[in-house]
């Protein structure tokens, strides 16, 4: 999967920034293979994401494109390599099998560079990929202690992008505040259907006629953060609450690769608690 | 759309219920076309929907499957004839207009016998179809006097079934008692998701990135009813608010059309909060 | 339905486009409020597509914009207003009256100026809208013949698109060529499987478990114009024919509309036999 | 997945067949947990699944039956136990990968018995798993002698059913008819859409907004086989080839993974050149 470079810019909107940007582009003899923009006119913010040719002189551009953009504004310039990239996961596979093969055949857009799991019962699938794997218990610790274990053995591996991959415990504001933006959940609903606890049960209980999964951006709020995709599947009045987990499980890895596949390449800004995707 | 005749059952389980249907339906010459049966094990209900060939003797068949049948069971025998309904709007045309094409061309199932609307907005619409439409405003109205003024209305038409086109009126539990599972609503969101009020507007702010419809029978907890069929559409950043409520009506009169072609086929069984449904 | 002005631009693709562009949108005092482009690089062609703010001095904007462009290059700037429509219908009602609707109720983005029929049959329901109703069979007439009577028709409305709301004759290429890339046609399958005649039937006895609708572009070839829009439903062995027609026709007039509305949104280029949309 | 014994019957159609099969069972103290049945008209052809309670003389259960059906009626009791099956795979790996994470998280429904490739690339994968893989490659021998050398090793294992997990070779009638019914392919499109030869390249040419993917069981004719299962996934005009068949390869997995789970299930019914799937 080649990669071009990217230039992500957020910034107040104003008349004339695709003219200013597209200028200083050019006059860097950059050519500019995709661009994509939009104006969230609630918050007044102009996003932009570009695809560019050319070898780059970052700090050239980055100083430039400041200089013709209003103060404040946010520039990224990111050079086509492999984000890194921690799972942390409980006792469920399907999320992280998945990535996991993906990874293996070079799919995966990043490195996974190690898991974290509150149980040791992923381990033996792990370590068929050569995967460290990492069991960090929640019993008979606070939780402090418990996340505390868990930043110290993450952070060694400077990830670019926290994944949970169905991992079943809730993160304080502390651990979510050392990775702003940086995790990403999969959450068995679609949301905000089904909040918390136990949404199978409760959609069976309901008698939902869809289920749903829903990746996100984990802010403090549970489940509360930033949507990146969300898929459904139909479900029956013959579906018992095994067969409603079973089906849920297929769109459960499929919306967490589909919202990965969109971070991994730069194309999730984050604005409030909503997103804007550049597909 | 040439229909069959159908019989519904509902009762306790049993070891040997559908030999004994079918042993009774041999015995009084009638061929099983279809025949579609769920158990619940929840509640040990058993439901049955069949089609059968031949002439029916309906007094005599419904005494002889209740012989064989566990006291207290519920059996309809339903002759193919198309039933009456009546819509209840407001000011929003999708679903009326999509019931009432489908209605003129003879497509719907069901006889469109009135209109009643708490705003005069869609008469016009309605008269071209020659649909009779009755004004009936809640303005300075208490809500009984506004139901009673309704029922009083709607029940001189006889419906089989009340059709909430996007009624936008909270109807009390005693004009529910008054049509107990007959009532049909559309409420534009994948409930339980954004009950109530405004979803689409609620569903904008969250940055979710499907929207949705259920269609769903009415009882007493508003928007808790059992539901029938629902739907999603997907929504992006770039939609504002009108564009996500543009394309819920989309879904909206498509899933009020396909959950009403279901009740008027007699394919909907209500079990406590929940639907099952012989497609 | 506020609409912007749209610049629309497709030319040979070369570094520095979007720059040249931009700039003279901003000396010209236009707010960019959405830019959309591509490039395809098999034929090394951009396309844009603009919405932008502010009053118009077509004339001087498109030399200016031309003056700036690769020669060759196609410059539109469509000010807001309806594009006009003329239907072709023959007997199948679910196409024209959905486009009937949601015209009476001014969500078409268009004016419905006539209605051609190679038979009667949907005349009384036109009438109920206004709209004029022009019969003209093909019975007893060469081809010829039958085409030149439409196209005399037709063009005394001055349409922007022809719609072909399942309009059940092949048109020649003559007639093609009068309105090039202008006439918009509904076909009943996911193409390319079941080109030409009777689709549901084929799809019936192929045994599918999906039936299609396709909106496209007429061009010379059989059912081979750019694709706008696909959808597909689910059939299932219980389906006879009669159940996957009833099912198709929801879709036919949903793909319909929304390539419609695609269209007359101006979002729709095309390119040999393809379309490039920004949505 | 804890399972129930199976009935499934395929035979003439006549009046009074559901009573006399559901009077054998009551006579033979089963609890009918689940009844499904189909006439098909065309054929005047009865199909029956059942799921059964109770411990099976089946024998005695196969000849009462046989007694009240018609001559030439085939009667299959199928006890809950896992199928064994031979997965056939040529280069890619993402149906063969989907597949043996299943069987080894044990939510397949099936004993993978071995894998032949007629490549060697996916052995290292395999053999984490510890599933034998055979590498018979089809270069310089000619498709009889291929074609024996792999049934003798696929017989060996006595599959009940052979799947083609994207293998590129076109297999012989004779081939076919060694395990009549029992090959399961995968077809990277929407058939009859794209049969034979790259389908992706000749939908990117076509300029399609669905691919799709379709699983069916193979007979004498390409292509041709009783479709089971299909989905289609949506693609835009910016998806080039390379991004056509990274979307196409989460179809064909997860269609292959929902057919395999309908055939295992013993759901699945061949009638002609169809299939009838008691959901």
């Amino acid at each position: 999967m080649e990669r071009n470079n990217v230039i992500r810019i957020k910034c107040a909107d104003q008349k004339g920034l695709i003219a200013r940007i597209a200028g200083v582009l050019f006059s860097n003899q950059h050519n500019i293979l995709v661009m994509k923009e939009f104006v969230e006119t609630a918050t007044n913010t102009f996003f932009m994401r570009l695809e560019v040719s050319g070898e780059m002189n970052e700090v050239k551009l980055k100083d430039e494109l400041q200089s013709v953009l209003p103060a404040g504004s946010q520039i990224e310039i990111i050079l086509r390599q492999k984000k890194n990239i921690v799972i942390l996961v409980t006792k469920e596979h399907h999320c992280l099998s998945d990535l996991l093969v993906r990874h293996y055949f070079n799919e995966l857009h990043a490195e996974v560079k190690a898991i974290v799991g509150n149980h040791d019962t992923l381990r033996p699938f792990a370590e068929k990929f050569d995967i460290p794997f990492h069991y960090i218990s929640n019993i008979d610790k606070d939780r402090t202690a418990f996340e505390q274990e868990i930043i110290a053995t993450v952070i060694q591996y400077k990830p670019d992008y926290i994944v949970l991959a169905k991992f079943m415990r809730i993160l304080s504001p502390a651990f979510v505040a050392a990775f702003r933006d940086r995790i990403i959940n999969i959450h068995h609903s679609f949301l905000p259907a089904f909040k918390g606890a136990n949404p199978y049960k409760r959609a069976f209980e309901r008698g939902v006629k869809l289920i749903g999964a829903t990746a996100h951006i984990v802010n403090d709020d549970l489940d509360e953060g930033p949507i990146i995709t969300q898929r459904i599947i139909p479900v029956h009045h013959y579906d018992d609450l095994a067969d409603m987990i079973e089906s849920g499980h297929e769109i459960e890895k499929s919306v967490l690769a589909d919202a990965l596949k969109m971070v991994l390449e730069d194309r999730v800004f984050v604005s409030r608690n909503k997103t804007i995707i550049f597909a």
